[in-house]
């Protein structure tokens, strides 16, 4: 395989994404989300390299604000309709293009952002309609390690995998 | 294959159908549901194409209450026994006939009902015997997107569905 | 195959059956539990053939005596450590025998019990050297609708399932 | 197969392990982390054989305070960075050495503990250079009982299983 370059930035949906798009809800209008700690992995992996890691979603919670706190994310969007536009915005103030982007989405929201990054991916429970349309369609499903996945993937191409993987001990 | 008409209502169960038929219960009383957020792209299709939605449901919680008003479901009606009844009382109201109708929903409760629509439809999770007498069964299993793959499949049917992922940018 | 008599008296483990094991603690000291709706037509259909239903579990919560109650369980029997005892303590109160008794549980604190009834099964999720001792293993584990399948398998056996299902119109 | 002899102790990483990973957030802060009953009968077949379990992770939570007290663990550390100086600090409080001590775990830092400890083993669900470099890769994931199957496999190996279950009345 030829390698790609790293991308400039990575960026993330979370419903279906980091979740398996389960919305929890009770009896006194309070919410939850299911995240994977193995996605975690992803996020040290970007840091590692100097890549920097962005949540663009629709919703708006506390409870994504908390994980994205605690992952020590670097750019946090939330409550956006129009993601490209986000993206945009993101990518003139780092002074990069689209074309330096990574994104993962799964669904309609995510479409037009999908079609402009330099690397796209959905997870492998997002419909067929998406999965065809991305570069790159995970074999985990959305909070099952398919942010994780996505990110080796992008080190994997660049050929970064190995020597990220040799600095935790492993291989 | 021959093309359908468009429903006039689309009708939908909660529990086994936005769900996996989970329970959640604590130890104050308080009770949890699991939605799936790919199932409001469902919602979503039929108000593109001004075709009303409503919720029949045995049970009666403030969390579907919350979820239908996320979603601006058109129609809900809670702690229902005769679901047949609350249809037809929902198609007079309307000035159509259950000929018009679609409905998908899982168990014993839903019976009376799925015989009398024009379309069917039970998620995979359901009993065979369910199954059996519906005209259309998911792939998908409640809470994994059933009711969106209902919705699809009908507007599928009615050879309306590119036109509606067109607009999304998709295909 | 040559009819069974139905027991008089079905009795049922909760965690492991009504759910898939899975136990949800949070900060605070509070506690979950996920049931699986579909099992209520179970019981359901042993009040319809004036069976009634009893819970043996070694755990003590206010959620399954929520649950029980909900679906109006004739005997609740929680916090047992010989189940075994509090099944014969029934037994003699009903005046029945415990050959007269079909019993569902999972794991080590139900053998003795599952060794001692007229019908014993366990869900697919149990240790194979749990399935291996018993009358009867469901193609569901527990939280899928195990019980359910427990009491089908028992009405089926009996030569009654059919005409409960007539019942509910179906088939 | 060669028997082996029992290890001094048992260690075990939380996340993924006992659970999927699963990290469930609400609006408020809360945390929840979801638990497999399955696995306190590993906790059991160890007190049987008088050999402490103890657990080693990352994360401080309530959570797993709770969940160690109602299984009797016998050491559990919380928060910890260095895993492999805690389980060293440990055998030397015990007057054992690494190679009497058996662990699992899943991810990035468990791998110097699992290089270093006699026995090693990951879940199912643990990624593929986790799993390639253990002695043992349990058939279950995390929080479906792989604990338990961990334990069964040390018991197994050490020829004492069938004595065990036979104390339960099985076999």
């Amino acid at each position: 395989m030829i390698q790609q370059l790293l991308p400039k930035l990575v960026l993330t949906d979370i419903d279906g994404v980091w979740t398996d798009a389960g919305m929890y809800y009770d009896q006194t209008g309070n919410e939850w989300k299911k995240f994977n700690t193995s996605d975690s992995a992803g996020v040290l992996f970007c840091k590692h390299l100097s890549i920097p890691v962005g949540i663009i979603t629709g919703e708006d919670t506390a409870i994504v604000a908390r994980r994205a706190e605690k992952l020590n994310i670097d750019f946090l969007h939330q409550g956006i309709q129009d993601k490209l536009k986000t993206a945009n915005e993101l990518c003139a103030r780092l002074g990069i293009s689209l074309a330096d982007v990574a994104y993962i989405g799964d669904d309609l929201g995510d479409v037009p952002l999908l079609k402009a990054v330099g690397f796209s991916a959905a997870p492998a429970n997002a419909q067929e309609y998406i999965r065809n349309m991305v570069h790159f369609s995970t074999q985990k499903s959305g909070g099952e390690g398919a942010f994780r996945e996505f990110v080796e993937e992008i080190l994997h191409r660049a050929g970064a995998l190995n020597s990220v993987l040799t600095h935790y001990q492993i291989g």
